[in-house]
């Protein structure tokens, strides 16, 4: 079958189809997403090497559980072994021996076809498209933030960053309280979001400071400062920017400010999913462009540009 | 009255003795601790110029609260304004007009006299000798991270240095839970420790990860990485070490592992000085030298050398 491969380098190329093991189901790639993630693991990430990818949505074309086969699926990335200390107590997705699809130790969705644990596959409803619903991983991240951050209706709610994730962060919250302004630098990014009538600003403007809770979502570091600079003395930074290299930072203001930094990764599917097929979170405005699996490199590439947002691979 | 005075150079000078304004107490200080705030200080930090210290203890010598005439006190050291909208939502110490004691836009310690806010001052119960009472700063910060994190029996702790913070950090916290180590880098500071019944490791050993609670509090960012090491997923880490300058982090293990990083910086007093007048916390052993004022660069010199715990002045 077709992937695209990092090793260092990146191509498309010939990569021998993946046979499931027990418990997992095989499934054939309709439509995935870029994320910048994926752009992070080229620039040493995890030092992840093998078929990149972890948004998707597929049919099973094998699976144990009758109720999967032949249906259309998005998954949950994170397989992990029920048998380690964080399984046990029920928070599997740190579990210690996990692999993440395209991201540590298991290929990943840029391909024909991939596998994944039965267990992890959520149905699509019908009625939400395949380039909808291949949304539902980084939307289940933004929904995370609620499971881990309590709002009040009182609370100030910032969120950095225009990009991919942010977007989604902003609308996921806006579902959640009023109280909120996204920012970003793009005005083109920051009208897809004033058109659902998400309040937005530039960064240029000014914010008022003392923010109660700041969500980073700006994909560099950058956005860690300004974050620093806007929330208020034991206020709420949740971080949910990963980027490969380590970057000079000050410390000093959250010890001053005595600031609670949460990271934030991996959301459930289940409220994600809803959100998608209930239009509460509306995605298409988003998709900048589709490529072919067989140009993958190009939509790569096309990934990393300012103007992009959300660059989907169609297989 | 003669001052230890840093300028962008540090020396002991004459300088006009300080004049309390309306609500302050005129204080002639006995004994002053010198903290690595105060070496990071002449690193550049908060870039404070003027008289440096902020642990103390001293007689009042102006007042027009009578119960605190003639008295001897310790003293908090942020000085607010009970207007801004942090001083009236009961968070003074995050007040945004505030100074602080030898830290921001107030001189110090170092001196033979300061001035505070009476309303700073408390008295140093009789039982508490000069030296012991001037720990109270530092115990008070100790304290704090008991008012910011909920610790249970459960709960793993530990604290990463050996140094003056440490010391006081595994003490405090040591009083809340015996499930604590206190890992450090130098045998005979964890020595001080051990004397205490406290548990203790050293850095080469081996730590079992997977920690729930970690306070770093080794005056480095190095302590950060180590910390991130050890703490489990979702679990806490009590950022108490400031420096001066930024450092290279990598925030991705945060992220991944959705640790709770909490800034955590002055504490209450009145804790602080129980648990001295009990005996609950020793500070005593970690006395290195007591230096007169006059010597103050000299002390200032030796705080900074790897065999030196607590270096006190006496005016």
């Amino acid at each position: 079958m077709k992937a695209l491969v990092y090793d260092g380098g990146l191509r498309v190329q010939e990569v021998p189809k993946p046979e499931p093991v027990a418990g997992e189901a095989l499934v054939r790639v309709l439509s995935a997403g870029i994320c910048n993630t994926d752009l992070e693991l080229l620039r040493g990430y995890m030092g992840f090497r093998g078929v990149l990818g972890h948004e998707f949505v597929g049919m099973v074309e094998h699976a144990e559980n009758e109720a999967l086969r032949g249906k259309r699926v998005v998954g949950e990335i994170n397989c992990v072994c029920h048998t380690c200390h964080f399984c046990q107590i029920e928070m599997p997705h740190h579990c210690l021996n996990r692999t993440v699809l395209g991201i540590l130790g298991r290929n990943g969705a840029f391909a024909e076809y991939l596998t994944l644990p039965e267990e992890n596959l959520h149905l699509a409803p019908n009625s939400v498209r395949d380039d909808v619903a291949v949304f539902t991983e980084p939307v289940a991240a933004a929904f995370r933030i609620v499971e881990q951050v309590k709002f009040t209706p009182a609370d100030r709610v910032v969120v950095l960053g225009d990009g991919k994730l942010g977007q989604l962060v902003a609308q996921v919250l806006w579902l959640h309280t009023k109280n909120l302004i996204c920012v970003g630098k793009h005005r083109w990014k920051l009208d897809l979001l004033k058109n659902l009538g998400i309040t937005t600003a530039h960064t240029d403007d000014l914010i008022e400071r003392g923010v109660d809770i700041v969500v980073e979502a700006t994909g560099s570091y950058e956005g860690f400062s300004r974050a620093l600079e806007l929330v208020r003395p034991e206020g709420t930074l949740v971080l949910k920017t990963t980027v490969a290299h380590p970057t000079a930072l000050d410390l000093s203001v959250p010890v001053i400010n005595e600031i609670k930094v949460i990271g934030s990764r991996c959301g459930p599917f289940r409220p994600a999913l809803e959100a998608l097929a209930l239009g509460n979170v509306e995605v298409r405005p988003m998709v900048t462009e589709i490529y072919p699996l067989s140009e993958g490199v190009r939509a790569m590439e096309h990934a990393g540009t300012p103007g992009a947002m959300k660059i989907l691979l169609h297989m």
